[in-house]
């Protein structure tokens, strides 16, 4: 298999690749708590093994992962207060990503798709993307973000939740995570820990300083007993079918 | 009845204001494309009219309205294509809202609920109130931050919605903001020019440059036909009830 | 008469309005005291009343106004220290400037009139103006800035001030503001309460922190007494006519 | 004479002068063009001049000169087109005003003035001020700010303009600069290349892309053939005389 | 052994690991070319491997990789316009890098070590340093910050090269990292690839645009033939243990 | 001889010297502490006049000094703590140099050589060179960088240090800037107060908050002792000389 890992290429192998005007995925993660049975890292290591298994579907190229996220909130990521839960300051990671894409373009790549693993990137990720399509945007630059969970099918959700999902608010080290973790990185997944607290209840309104009761304290905003390999390798093949299919249809 | 609104007090009724340690609302609003039959400020009238109801049910203060938004997207405001739709940038915004925060506690205000009227508002307004808190946080300040629409209950969307709900992904000028608009402000809404397109239908993914054709032309993601006062009303009393219950809850 | 206000026409009546090249013109107000017998947007309501006028001559479109504005300082505006007065930072007002500037230009518009309303407003809207040039000048875009106290006229000054002009240095609150807005807002003015303290006096410097005892502690920087409708009914025709005439002369 | 420049300072002289809590002078200049008969530097070197005579009246230290200043306007300072005029932008010379204060405060600075040159520095100083207030306030500092011509009394007026002042807005160049150049500065003076021109007529507005044509192709806004270094001597003395009592008025 | 790999942590471990006061180390890499012979991420490997090492040593924790750095420039790293090095502007790096300090202070941390791995990064995260102990100073921070390469004794020197040292200055691509490489990683090392140019021969100034023609076309500023995974392991002894000294000394 | 300095130009002297398409110099200074025997402008003062008499070989033009640098550290320039040592955050250096070259580029330069007098300024220069560049490349712009010191030869060494060189990395306030500053300004040296304090000994990193007994009480990071004019002549000589020829060779 050709490496699509930009950051194990060297550079004749990189230059040999934009050749090809390959699509370049940036994984955009975090470093964020996720519960005690899982490591601060998910959010990196999953958009980084999805972007993997797309980039070979459509011989494309995954840039290093973005380590670090926006600000953790209580009501999707646990909140700010969870030790190890690293957050960056907006303009820090907007400034990142416009970088990242205003350097790819530099080498001539066309396409790019930002592959979104924390929630609360979606809207920093947006902005660095279109202050780097106001620098670059002449040059045909087409940019694609998306966050992969969107993807999820109703089959899929039948297949994870067969009880009947409890919506995707929740998913935070959870069930979907949990699962993806065990069919990528088993290895780092501390079966024995993960925690079986009921469900969070979050009003409808964010409040600063947070309240740390609205949080479960073990920072899993539900049970994630119900997590499988199996289900994970479920979602993972449908989530990479689709994404490819996406780029396909957009990119060429 | 007192005057909340802060543009319309003079600096003593400020003042006096004040004195009874009152919770300010800020409107978030923007000034973006509501389709034919609805003005550019729909998402700044709405929210201001909310928080001068809430204000005065909870003896607060109304702040001057934040005019402009962040930007806005195909899936969610049609995008920055359509005439009259004026873009922040996310620092722009971001500042916007920490100065404004940052004003008000130097003259005393310990209370502040930011009230979102624009969907794309939500992060970046979130990062002004934490680089706000960062600064003036030592003061004792809270902050709450939400999204009007997330109040609605099931009851509500039942009022609503007689028969069955769409899901809120495609209320931009449809049912929701134009019944409230019929119930604030009757003579701003054009009855004549409601559009009746079909509902939009969206991939789960954002593109650069933005695809146009993804957005009914008419710049409404589905029809505002089943709209009414009555809705609006009704609306309005339960959110405005239910907003001023969190604020007391919250704040005292 | 056409609707001129942005935030009042819907999309497709702002996407006529550019068909015939307007000028665009944007009230740079703020949130500043203006005596006890003035609300705090005095400047907001006076340029955007204004600029309403002016449209209306020219054919031209008022953009929302500013509502914000730069510091506030003792010998122009009294200061920060009033409740209410809200500042913002310099480097936000820019940039709020420039995007909005940037926004009407991706339009299509060409032609664009600052009308300021608050005299510490003045260098930091040419920055943002200036900053929007260098994105922006090639596309044949032309920005004018006024102050519009700067277009009274000798004749509007006797009119004004029939037992002789004390400068304009001190028209903060005074007869002049207090005037125009019996003219154009009767019911924002409290005449009972038009302070009659005797004009400030200041030194050649600022200072900071501020002296409070350098302002008169009405905030009105010398009285109002003199102020009526009927002199500012002379000074917005004045200011109209010939702002009208110094954008016709430069815009065509 | 004790040193009173502290670039000519070494270290242990400086740290001398800091055992006396002096007032620190911020000479705040720009390089800009004045007219074929004087430097580029006019605007430094005035006030530099004039720093170290009020710092030897008072005892002061005068810190390096800022040299360069902000955007020179056609109707004070005759625009950017002028070859030799450089500009900053706002946000570098809030940054530098910010940073020089604040490290002059690190080394137990408590009184700082700042001395303005050029108009055009004027409110972008004040804000490089009043963020550095905001940062360093809480350690007693106190800053003044000043354009020296602000202090020119009645009676100097008459002795440099016997046969009635023009006003000081067309004072670019003009007497007024080119008398206190043949005072401090006469081998910089070019009286043979003194411009005649008449003064120059602006409307009350500015506009971009600037007119050239409304500045008089020397550059001098005014003729300067009224200058002479008894004229300057006049002024200087006035000015430093004033400016020494306001700030001993002021920092004791 | 305990786990020393912040990403490989949950967050209870983290916790935990917070106790007992550790000194964080920071590898501040970059993603730049390093030859045909090794990857885009060398200068994320070795001093993230190094990190690892000496925190096992220390009992520290090894926060996640900076994976993107400054400019890479001809002289040191071979330049911009190699395919795959991908340069941040200096801001992005300076916010990244007090992004990170400020939040691992956020969660109680007091000693962090800045290990560089890449030549042009030092300044640039000497500000981040800076800006951080500005915010943070206060709370009994102390912040090393190495180039790892600074560390190298006589001894090892004469060990790596026993035909006598050219000098540091092209050590990019060469012997030093590519035995660092052997050791740490031998199966991302391609020794068939191993270029054997000539030093390079740089004049002592840069220049922009840069010259292509200074730099070797294979990256490597000399040749890397020397290298040896017995050399490398000697490097890293040596530089493990002295590091680790030196943070004994300077954090006990 | 034609006058080089730009601050000593009036603008039609600077506008004939811009047709002969000079190179501009840029000294790119600091107030930092240089011993007890040298003022704090040493960095601006070497570099300008050496930019003096390169740019009077080259018929080039001399822009004014930046007088401010970026942050003294202990290793190099002795710590932030002497007093008299002003340091500018990396952000406003690099916008000062950046606004600097686009202004010069605004009227026409095509050829600029930044002359760094102060070690830390190197790569915050290096920022606003290459943000520079990025906006102003495409108009043929090119920019030289050069510390002064990396000219000097193995000759003029050996004519320095008779005894042996101790290396570059202790010459702050020692043997060569002291030369240099009798050459050029010998006013301005205290021969009876230079330092003969033993050169520092330095570990191979740097610390915050910085250990002040790093560096020898007298600021001289080793001893001046055997400073001469002589030297200084010579040194001078060889530097101009040989970026004169630099000059040449690049700009033609």
């Amino acid at each position: 298999m050709t490496q699509v890992m930009m950051d194990r290429m060297s550079w004749p192998e990189f230059r040999d690749a934009l050749k090809r005007n390959p699509t370049v995925f940036i994984p955009c993660g975090a470093t964020e708590q996720h519960g005690p049975h899982l490591p601060l890292s998910v959010d990196c290591l999953l958009p980084t093994a999805l972007c993997r298994d797309v980039a070979e579907r459509v011989g494309g190229v995954v840039a290093p992962t973005l380590s670090f996220g926006y600000k953790s909130m209580p009501k999707s990521g646990g909140g700010p207060h969870f030790p190890g839960t690293l957050n960056l300051d907006a303009q820090t990671l907007i400034s990142m990503v416009r970088d990242v894409i205003r350097e790819l373009v530099r080498h001539g790549v066309k396409k790019i798709c930002c592959v979104v693993g924390h929630y609360e990137n979606q809207w920093i990720v947006t902005e660095g993307i279109d202050l780097a399509m106001r620098e670059c945007g002449h040059t045909g630059l087409k940019v694609m973000r998306l966050e992969y969970w969107d993807f999820c099918t109703e089959d899929t959700i039948k297949t994870v939740f067969p009880d009947g999902f409890p919506g995707v608010a929740l998913e935070h080290a959870a069930v979907m995570e949990t699962s993806m973790m065990l069919h990528y990185y088993p290895d780092m997944v501390r079966l024995d820990l993960i925690p079986d607290n009921p469900p969070a209840q979050f009003p409808p309104y964010d409040i600063w300083p947070p309240h740390r009761d609205w949080v479960p304290s073990s920072g899993a905003l539900t049970s994630a007993k119900g997590a499988s390999a199996a289900k994970g390798k479920a979602m993972v093949e449908q989530y990479c079918r689709d994404i490819a299919a996406a780029v396909k249809k957009e990119f060429g």
